[in-house]
This record gives structure tokens, sequence and C-alpha cells, in this order.
């Protein structure tokens, strides 16, 4: 494969809409359809698309054949083409899994962290990837599962596969694309855990075969991941996505960017929590029990959850203002916890957005940690069916073979 | 021309930095020299691109031979491919281009509008075609002049050439496009007037070569254009770019969109305007009376534009935070009239971007009305040129041929 920007038009399409006809294919991307045969044709080459052959014959006659008197041959995902590893880190537990081509969990396995060492980590997740590795020889893909996509929070240097903060792990500077490549012999690359998780709903998940969406995560910190005409939003300094620091807060309320008026300086999980401390008078108060006051009707206590749910509506509101995404997903840990936010987010949108962007869903998803690692390995299969996107910031590690 | 993605991005690429080798395109846009060969040899075919023959033989020897021992031959835009005529319509000029297509005006014309009638409008538009028309016969270009834009701000349908709404001209569904083409016979396409300009800083201004950058306009109205990985974004729902409608200001105040706190309601010409009449208590003064005393040290008038500035800075800081544009170019009448705001909007922006979107250029740059009719004629001459861009939204109407 070349990686053309066409063919990853194609393949993102079939995995959208499979088993889909060429001509089809052509319609929904705009190309001609002598464009999408000739992208079309190395995905099959490569084997990682396949001709629907029980599609062409249960649909043998008009269906099957063109005006043009060819048969329409209807291609789909060759979910047997590959494996491929996801692990996402968190700073109290490690999760991996095993996904096909198509984009299912095929295998699962989960580890416990005991504090933030970085060597013990690294450890965790090479134990992770050996032990599914033995359950991918088992399941016999079509060609070896071989790389490796990493998520952490955070700011991850995509083309060195560097991690060079992550503040809730308490990382500077590591070096985990190449040392988890090293020990397993593997090719890894690294990506931040909310564009990776926007990357699998784009592929496999909530947003497929939407080409603008937007991922928006609320709890310890508050962002998001933009995908603009089919792409990921990376921003020319690499930032990209920072709605917590859209200043539609309380202007004098400082935040620790040195911005005034922050979402998240009034609306992250801390934050909300030292507000409820304050206003209840109980610096000891849990987020636990102030939650549970909140649904129980404490209504000097539920003002904050709701203030916090106003300010994030107003940003999801501002990114549908400014790109004008289709859908919104909403998750996180933060919705989860104080999902009854839901309606003071919901409000805040309605009113903020710009005409005919009211029209956007708002889709509110808890998602659990599998799915953030199934985000992993959809940024390393991103990758190695796309190496022209290479261009574009990550890049891929060691690996037995080229 | 096919009109591929590959086709813009090398023609793109010819035009940010021709005279260019094929080789270094390839570098570029991060497509393999294959792929990038099969994409220039239409736009050869064409006669859109031509060979830099002056440069092969100047700089004869190794600099024009790649190691692969063939010539470089380094490919530029053919300027007398086709003329293309660029119109804006403002509620009291219309100002019209001929362009070349490397972009260079190459005539001009220029007539006073009384009252915003539609028929009028439309008659001084054709005329000014016409009268562009014959110069362009006189050119000589390799291909006639057929492709014309219009730009009018507001709520324009690309994909019907309607303007459905423009405040300015209180113009409400025009069917723009369908009635100029009929009466010139022309190709016709229709932009709003922020993304037109856009389009021309992107292929021939100031954003040349840039794919991520932004374009705000400040006045009567406070929007934007937005650039993403080389296309312009338009917003699942046709909205995008509305800076004007973040909640970055007093949240006590209603704007006319239905939303609180929005940047026009209090930074727009007639808001400051407004607001300052308030200020001095005389309901009858006039913009350039308050520019002046603002100028002249009138503290409460000047803080009234020094707040303008500030919530237009939190603005551009939002869509720094958000895309991440590798510049800023902002740009409309109010910039020239009150051009001392320059450095509260710099102050505001640097202190709300996050991290590194803080080495994001501003780039404050007044344009004149033939800039934006310049705008006009590269939307149009991005749609004869990329037929494929279609599918994300405009039509081409009639014309004398196809």
């Amino acid at each position: 494969m070349e990686g053309t920007p066409a063919e990853a038009a194609v393949l993102s399409t079939v995995f959208a809409e499979q088993p889909i006809a060429r001509t089809d294919i052509a319609r929904r991307i705009g190309l001609s359809s002598a464009a999408v045969t000739r992208a079309t044709q190395p995905l099959l080459d490569a084997g990682c698309l396949e001709y629907n052959e029980a599609h062409a014959t249960d649909a043998a006659g008009d269906e099957a054949t063109s005006r043009m008197g060819r048969p329409r041959r209807p291609v789909r995902i060759a979910v047997d083409y590959t494996g491929t590893f996801g692990v996402k880190l968190t700073h109290e537990e490690v999760v991996g899994v095993l996904v096909d081509f198509g984009g299912r969990i095929r295998g699962q396995e989960q580890r416990t962290l005991v504090g933030t060492d970085v060597d013990a980590a690294i450890e965790t997740v090479v134990e992770i990837i050996t032990t599914l590795d033995k359950q991918a020889r088992k399941l016999g893909f079509t060609h070896p599962a071989d790389h490796v996509g990493l998520s952490v929070s955070g700011d991850v240097d995509h083309a060195t596969g560097r991690v060079r903060y992550s503040p809730f792990l308490d990382w500077r500077d590591v070096d985990l694309g190449a040392r988890v490549s090293q020990a397993t012999g593997k090719h890894v690359v690294v990506e931040n855990d909310v564009k990776a998780l926007a990357t699998a709903e784009q592929w496999f998940g909530y947003a497929r075969g939407l080409d603008d969406f937007a991922l928006v995560t609320i709890g310890t910190g508050i962002g998001s991941a933009l995908v603009v005409d089919g792409a990921l939003i990376r921003g020319a300094h690499s930032v990209a996505g920072e709605i917590g620091h859209l200043p539609v807060g309380d202007p004098s309320v400082l935040c620790r960017c040195g911005g005034h008026g922050c979402v998240e300086a009034e609306a992250s999980t801390a934050a909300l929590l030292s507000r409820c401390r304050e206003v209840a008078g109980e610096p000891e108060l849990s987020l636990r029990d102030a939650v549970e006051r909140a649904r129980s009707g404490d209504a000097a206590i539920a003002a904050v959850f709701v203030r916090a749910g106003h300010l994030i509506g107003l940003a999801i509101a501002s990114v549908a203002n400014i790109i004008g995404p289709a859908q919104v997903i909403v998750s996180g840990e933060g919705l989860t916890t104080y999902d009854f936010i839901e309606s003071a987010i919901r409000d805040s949108f309605a009113e903020q957005t710009f005409g005919a962007a009211r029209q956007t869903q708002l889709h509110l998803q808890p998602l659990p940690l599998a799915e953030w690692a199934r985000g992993a390995a959809a940024v390393a299969i991103e990758e190695f069916a796309f190496p022209s996107r290479l261009a574009s910031g990550r890049r891929v590690f060691g690996g037995s073979h080229v």
C-alpha cells in the first residue's frame, strides 16, 4: 500500500459502510470511479480488503451489476488481515486489547498499577502485550500482529514517541515508544489518549462514517479531540482541542495555565470539589459525598455542578460555532460520576450555538477503559495502513520487520 | 483534470513554491514521487502547469538532475492558462477584478451602488463582468475566461448559488448565481465574502503555502474563515468560524442571536458605537468622532475600544486553542478605522492562548476591496480546477461550455 489520501478515504468508507461497491464509494467520497478503482486495488492486493463474494452471490442479477454491465462486486474489510494491540495507561491501571482488522476486540488484559514508576509501568505494558501476543498467534491472522498503539493522557510527542509531560502519571520526557518497542520487538506508536479514543470512534465506534465530529472528555481535565474532513486536527503548534481553556467562565478566576475564566478552572473535577467544599464549609468533603448531596437536593452543592455543566455546554457550543461538527460525543469519568449535569450541558449548548449549529447532535456516552485501549489500537492501524499520514506527525518505532 | 485531492495538493504546492521539482512537491505533501508524478501529469496535459524551462537551463548540471539521474524539471503555474473574474458586492459598491491563472490582477472595475435593489445590483455586476471580459479577450488567454466568482457577506448557499440572507444588502433568498450566469453565459459560483477572502490568501496572498490558518474580520460583523489541512472548514450544518458568537464577553449582555456574552454584542462596530454614545452621554456621537476622542486621550471612550480589542483577542485565542492555526490574519474595515485596538488584541491573545499556541503569528493587515474580489476569483479557480471539491458543497452554474 502506498497510503495515499485516496486510499485512506476508500478504507475509511469501507469501514463505515461495508460491504460497499466501488461505485458507491466513489459517490460517497466525491472521486471518480476510476480513481476509486485505482485506490482500491492496492488495498485488495495487500489483503486489507476482500470481495464480499457472499453478497455478490446473494444479490445476483440487477443489484450486483452496474449499468455499465460490469459486476459491482462489493468489497469489505478482511478482518483476519492482521491483529493489532492497543494499550491505555492511567496512573491507576493498564488496559490492553487485541483487535482484529475490523476493529473487534478479540482479547483483553488488565493490570493495576501501584504508583507511577516508569520502569514498573513499562514492565506491565510489556507483560500485557506478551500475553495478548500469544492469543494473537492462536487466532491465526494472515499477517503477524506486529503493531502496538499506546495511549497516555497529557502532552505526547508523536514524532518521537516520547511522553513529554503526563500530569496524572507525573511523567516527564519518558521515551515510552522506543522502550516498549525494544522490549517487545513490535512497531510502537504513542498517542494522546483523547485523540486515540477519537480515532477509535471514527473507525469503529459512535462516529463511524462521520467526517466531522468532536469528542469531549470531562473529569480531571476537560479536553477534546476534533475531526474535520475525516482527519484529526493537530494544530500547527501541536495544540488543538483545548476546550478546557476557553475563557467562557468567570473572568476573575485565574487558571493554572495563566489565562482567566478557563472552563477547567471552574469545571474540572478538582475545581468542582474545591468549590463544593467551600460552599459546604467542609474542607474534607469527598467527591462521592458531594455528588450524593447534589442528587438528594442540596441546592447550594447542586448549583456548583449545574454551573460546571453550564460552562461545559458553552465550551461545546464554542466548538460547534467554530468548526461545526455533525456530532459531539461527550464522555470521560466526570460524566460517569455526575451524569446529572447532562441537562445543564444541553441547555447551555442549545442557547449558545449559532443558527443551524443548534442541530448538532450531542451524544453523552460513558465509555469503558477497553474502548480507550481500542483507540490506541486504531491509531496503530491507521499508522501501518496509511504510512503517508506519518508526514503529519507520528512515527512508528523499530519492530521486527518493515 | 480529474480534480483528485492529490492534484489539489500538487497545484497548491506549486502556487506556493514555484518553480518546484516534483521530488520537492513529494517531500512537501508527504506523497510518494510516483503519486506526485501521476497527479502532476493531468495538470501539465490540461495546460495549468508548465515546465520551467528557463530554470532547467540555468541550473543545468547537478542542481537540475536528481540522484536517480533524471532531470528534475521544475514545474510552475501557466499564468496564461485562463482568466477568471471575481466580484465582491457590498451594500455600497461593487468591485470586480480579472485575474490570470497565477492570481495576478490584470483588470479592475468599480461601481457605486445606490440602494440595495436586487435587479440594479445584478445589472451592475453583469456590466462589470462584460467590461472585464473585453479586457480578457485582448489579453489572449489560452482558454477563454469563462468562470466568475461572486462574494457577498452573510449566509450563502454554495450548493444552489443562492444568497439566503445578507443583512447588509437586506437580501433574502436571491438566486444570484443562476441570474448572473443567465445574463453573462459564464459559469458562476457564489461564496460568502470572508470565506472567499481566505481562499485568496491561501492561494495567492499572505497565507500562501500555509495549510492551517485563520482569517478574522472585524467591523460591522465579527467573523472568520478557518483553513485546516489546506481546506476551508464549512461545518456539517454550514456553520463554522462564527467567532462573533463565542461567549467570552459579559454574560448579562444578550446578543441578537439569542445567546449571551457574544463578542459581537460588545465588539461589533454598532455595539461599540452604541456603548461610546452611552459613556459620553451623546446619543448622536459619530463613529469618526468616537475614534477621534479615543485617539486624543478620552479615557472613557478609549476603554470601550480597549474592551472590544480584549474580547476580539479572547475570541482569536479561542480559535488558536481549538484548531491551532500557524497564522491568524486579522482584517476588516474595523481594523482600518480603529487600528489602535491592536495592542489590546495582542495582549489578550497572548494571555489566553494555551501553551505552544502562544507562538501563533498574529498578522493585522487591512486589505483593499480588490483583494476581496480576488477572493471571489480564487473560489471560481478552485471550482474549475478541482471539480471533486464540488462534493463538499459548491455548485457551478450554466456557462457556455462544460
